[in-house]
């Protein structure tokens, strides 16, 4: 499954940025191969000051080692040693109309002091994070993600819809959703039903659902015109993006924490952002409309 | 005490206030006052977008309730109801030649089952945060604080200078401190030889000494001339200080976890910010000499 969940996501990194650099037209990636100490090591690859993506970060890494008290903590589970491999993505369009997309996935093996296997797992996930909401691509977003969760099980996309909504909450703003949602899910571990190929192959279907649930969107809005009041109200909402990450995304605060390689971690971070004292927007506004929805989840599927 | 502390802290905020007003010469604070659920409040001052000054916040509220879980966490003590009043401040200049400075004073009062006073103590300290490194500055800052400490022990001033620099650290940066540091203490509390009065007085001044050791450098440095570069700088290292005060800073994570009021621990965050994927400023800049004296904090005062 190690090498198999691996070249899985080296084939996704390869077609995910082929596809930006299509999409964008004159950008680049540029990757950065890098080595963790404890073991393994990863192939950063980031785009910037793109026609429409001003920054893009597609990152792959495959890491093993010892499990420290601080990942014993995180963790809900025991062990000695770890296996984790995994893409994780961040898309920060220029244009404050077309929204930004993250996703993840990885796969998990936890090991005893003998170097058995005792336990593993699929965690995954991609959601959107609009500045403007255009109803019609969270829908898609959402559709997209339903009809391949709907291939595996029907109460997948239910469930995993839910906690991506739980997951990435600003709760320190009175519950306001970093985005419109998507999926997420974690500690997806084989069953009687489920055996490990069936998860690996739900989890390589919502990776190859990606582009298809993101670039149409973007190929929609990038052209909509917008103003400097557009471009504060973008960098505000990315103040929000980055409060996210850095106070409650637990991968970022164990990742920096237990010696990861901060540059491939915070490239998820937007490039340009406002953090401006208590911002409201105005009421009946585009922006409040926003705000309404992120505060209360819709369901986008039905 | 509480009652002197509140009253010291009072004037503070308005002197600080003033004197930064009168500086700027066109932008004036907001004032906004708000309760705390678990009981208490507080004023909290913004002035945004002066001549000189792009955010400045001066926030002093006075709290108090019951001991959390999450409080008792984070005290190194126990008790079963607290009161806690302080001043905190931040202040983002606009120009990238002039450094934010931060400072904080605070007294807080532990409580048995039956209200009985069990415990007490006093913290702050004063910090500057340089974009471009001016030794004159630093020195100047230090020494202020320097002046202030050996009136009351002559060791107050090595230990607070030494728990800056550990404590404003974004060690995720290979222990780049967030600037060139000042003086920071924590559980100060009184014993034979120095009684609550005496350590009340040190914070007195202490919090006296920070427009003398801040205003200064502003005055010096507001008219330097800068171009698009120095802004970017700016704004890059701007995102070091957001990674600080949401990675690491214990009071702004505490306050976010705890239900404390948002807008008010949060105006500590710069206005603009840029987070660029793996800069590294040239060899032999002004930019690479800043890095080096945050990578290894030196001696300002000999």
């Amino acid at each position: 499954m190690k090498e198999q969940f691996e070249k899985f996501i080296t084939d996704l990194q390869n077609s995910i940025c082929n596809e930006i650099e299509l999409l964008d037209g004159e950008a680049k990636f540029k990757e950065d191969v890098w080595t963790r100490e404890g073991g393994g090591g990863g192939f950063t690859r980031v785009l910037a000051n793109g026609n429409i993506f001003e920054k893009a970060g597609v990152n792959r890494s495959a890491v093993h080692g010892e499990v420290t008290p601080a990942l014993a903590a995180q963790l809900k589970t025991k062990g000695s040693h770890f296996f984790a491999t995994g893409i994780s993505l961040v898309i920060h369009p220029l244009s404050p109309m077309v929204p930004t997309a993250h996703a993840n996935f990885r796969y998990f093996e936890l090991y005893d002091e003998k170097k058995n296997k005792i336990d593993s797992w699929f965690g995954g996930g991609a959601d959107l994070t609009p500045y403007y909401l255009f109803e019609e691509d969270a829908i898609h977003f959402h559709k997209t993600f339903k009809v391949a969760c709907d291939q595996f099980d029907s109460s997948f996309y239910p469930k995993f819809k839910l906690q991506c909504d739980d997951y990435f909450n600003n709760t320190h703003r009175n519950n306001e959703r970093r985005g419109v949602g998507g999926i997420f899910y974690d500690y997806l571990r084989s069953n009687e039903k489920q055996n490990e190929e069936f998860l690996y192959q739900f989890s390589e279907v919502c990776g190859h659902a990606f582009t298809k649930a993101y670039l149409p969107i973007v190929e929609r809005t990038k052209s909509l015109p917008y103003g400097e009041e557009q471009i504060r109200w973008h960098e505000l909402r990315r103040g929000r993006y980055v409060e996210f990450n850095l106070i409650h995304d637990r991968g970022t605060i164990f990742g920096l924490k237990s010696n990861g390689r901060t540059e491939s971690i915070l490239m998820s971070l937007p490039p340009r952002v406002r953090f401006d004292y208590d911002d409201k927007p105005n009421a009946g506004s585009r922006e409040e409309e926003l705000i309404k929805v992120l505060k209360d989840p819709k369901e986008w599927c039905n």
